[in-house]
């Protein structure tokens, strides 16, 4: 019966996202609440959201309402360091980024570099932060606003919030942690405490807090939900997204730890994309090309048309065409991989440019920008 | 058979110190180190090591080999910060402050906020800076060097050493803490990762660290002993004392959790003293005059003989005079109540006048004196 598994440590199987959502008691994006939204930000919803790839959420409706009467809200994301950000990473930074661009708000990426020592014990806390330092850049790539957006470590702000990550960390039991996050007794107690730091940043400011994340990780976010109203704040707002597949096929998620062909990585250059994508991207097409001519592909299992779908085909009707042109088998399969390959390098020609460009503005985003000035002339008890 | 226990939270019964040194595997500090002691300090044994108070080591020996080979060595102690410190807190304070005295050494006391704020649910964090303050100018009032001394609140110094104490507790797992702490897992996150700061201050230098403590927190540092030299640093060396009996008898410790009257706290004023000694102090006096005369009173379960020859009568020649003439049935029960309450009236006198001069000085501790200054230019990785 149980033929796929969504947790924070494990995402395997063809997920059946109606029943996550029951099972999680998340609400879904309907069309009543992208229209609000659509609204709300005055244009066109990003295609993550209209196509269903974002589609589930906690209390977006709340967000819209502060929103709607002035109240405004603010956007977290996070991101633990490790070497190697792949495509799947960007998801909740794109979705993020639009966010703050349509909506105005303040965001803070929290970079747990105590997390990622914590948990892999063969690095030393130089390969942490040069880690970070790379994943920094990538995040910066990817458009923030300098003046409202605030990167920090964990390890740099530690000093601004002790004394109210211990007024989080006295409202967690070793039991919740146990539950939420699969640890035991051989965790180590870093680990164990590190989940209260996780929820610092939604009481950074006020107001309510909306967080873009995948649906694997709202486990994580039922813990702030717990102790929230008791520490004074709002239970944070979500929006989860759907796993982007492997290239090798639509189930489970695209994982750095798993196989390397798996994941296209933000420092994949032109050749290695076209490679891996021509070599492993799993295809909706026919065993033979007169099949394929005659019966047409299927876009549903096609992990090029997937990605293009999720990330790399914003142009609603472009992406009409192409799939049913697949279907009517016109497109074929290495046809719609060469697709996939020349968005996915432009794409990462520009990310390339953007993260060159990254190395003049990480001192505001981390220390100098608005919002950061603001954040470090800060205390939270 | 078990009619004692001594852990880090509980101690009842009369304890069997030899029994203690033979469970937990340290060492006596037996004739022989007693005479090293004495001969590397240049003069008389502190009171409380020459009758055996401080009874128990381990690496005492090291520690001293490292002195006489010009390497030196640290002391260390500290506080978990609660309203009202008491007789019983200054064993630790006073040896720590005696052995600066003698060796020169550099002195390190962490002010424990954090773990008392993870402690006590119904306290503020306010109510436990309150605290800490205040049992700050009562440590001073010990007379540390303020040059040679660092005291500082682990909310404060965290911003300093996070990257180390992370690495600590990567080292320290769920398992061990609960056997070593008797936690289990509903005790929160946050009183669970606090043990990994409490070995903090043993790192501090490329030295070995003394830490002078009950011979109940010697659980505690079997920790440090067990991570330390992962961590490139000694197992920190430590001696041991035995408790301070409460007023009302010879078993157990002095507590401030316990009845206010088993207690003598650093802010009880003469009068208070006074009625506290004379109703509670336990007596070794016989029932009736005439039979104390002739039989004499017994010193060995006699509070106020005991709490002179422990902390307020550092004569050898007088506290064997009033030993024997106790024995004798010269002396009566109230006479030796009133010779005790002599003597901590005159302890207390002093205390107050110095803690009232202490908040001069509390700057030069925490933040403007020589080693505190040089400890804020650090950063522990």
């Amino acid at each position: 019966m149980e033929d796929f598994k969504v947790t924070p440590w494990e995402v395997s199987g063809k997920v059946d996202y109606d029943k996550l959502i029951r099972e999680f008691g998340t609400q879904r994006i309907d069309a009543m609440l992208k229209q609000r939204l659509a609204t709300a930000c005055s244009g066109k919803l990003h295609p993550m959201i209209s196509r269903n790839f974002f589609f589930s959420h906690r209390d977006l409706n709340l967000i819209l309402n502060d929103y709607e009467k002035g109240r405004g809200f603010f956007l977290y994301t996070g991101r633990k360091p490790s070497k190697g950000m792949h495509i799947g990473h960007l998801v909740s930074m794109v979705m993020t980024k639009w966010m703050q661009e349509k909506f105005k708000t303040n965001v803070y990426i929290e970079i747990t570099d105590d997390e990622g020592f914590l948990h892999r014990k063969e690095d030393s806390w130089k390969d942490i932060q040069e880690a970070a330092h790379d994943n920094i850049l990538d995040i910066i790539a990817v458009g923030f606003d300098p003046e409202k957006t605030f990167i920090f470590k964990d390890s740099e702000y530690i000093g601004n919030l002790y004394p109210m990550l211990l007024r989080a960390a006295r409202k967690i039991t070793g039991s919740t942690i146990k539950a939420v996050f699969g640890f035991n007794d051989s965790t180590n107690i870093g680990l164990s405490m590190y989940p209260a730091y996780q929820t610092m940043p939604t009481f950074f400011e006020k107001k309510r807090c909306l967080i873009p994340c995948g649906i694997d990780q709202d486990n994580y976010w039922r813990i702030q939900r717990d102790i929230a109203e008791g520490m004074g704040y709002y239970k944070t707002a979500a929006i989860h997204s759907a796993f982007i597949p492997p290239l090798q096929g639509i189930e489970g998620k695209m994982s750095s730890s798993g196989a390397k062909e798996a994941a296209i990585f933000l420092t994949d250059d032109e050749k290695t994309v076209k490679k891996k994508i021509n070599k492993y991207a799993f295809s909706g097409g026919r065993a033979t090309l007169e099949e394929h001519r005659k019966l047409g592909g299927n876009p549903d299992v096609d992990i090029s048309y997937q990605w293009m779908k999720i990330l790399f085909e914003p142009d609603d009707e472009k992406l009409a065409q192409i799939e049913s042109d697949y279907r009517a088998g016109k497109i074929l399969s290495g046809e719609m991989k060469q697709m996939l390959i020349e968005r996915v390098n432009d794409y990462l020609e520009i990310h390339r440019k953007q993260r060159a460009n990254a190395e003049k503005t990480i001192e505001k985003f981390m220390y100098k920008g608005k919002l950061a000035k603001e954040m470090w002339s800060k205390k939270y008890e």
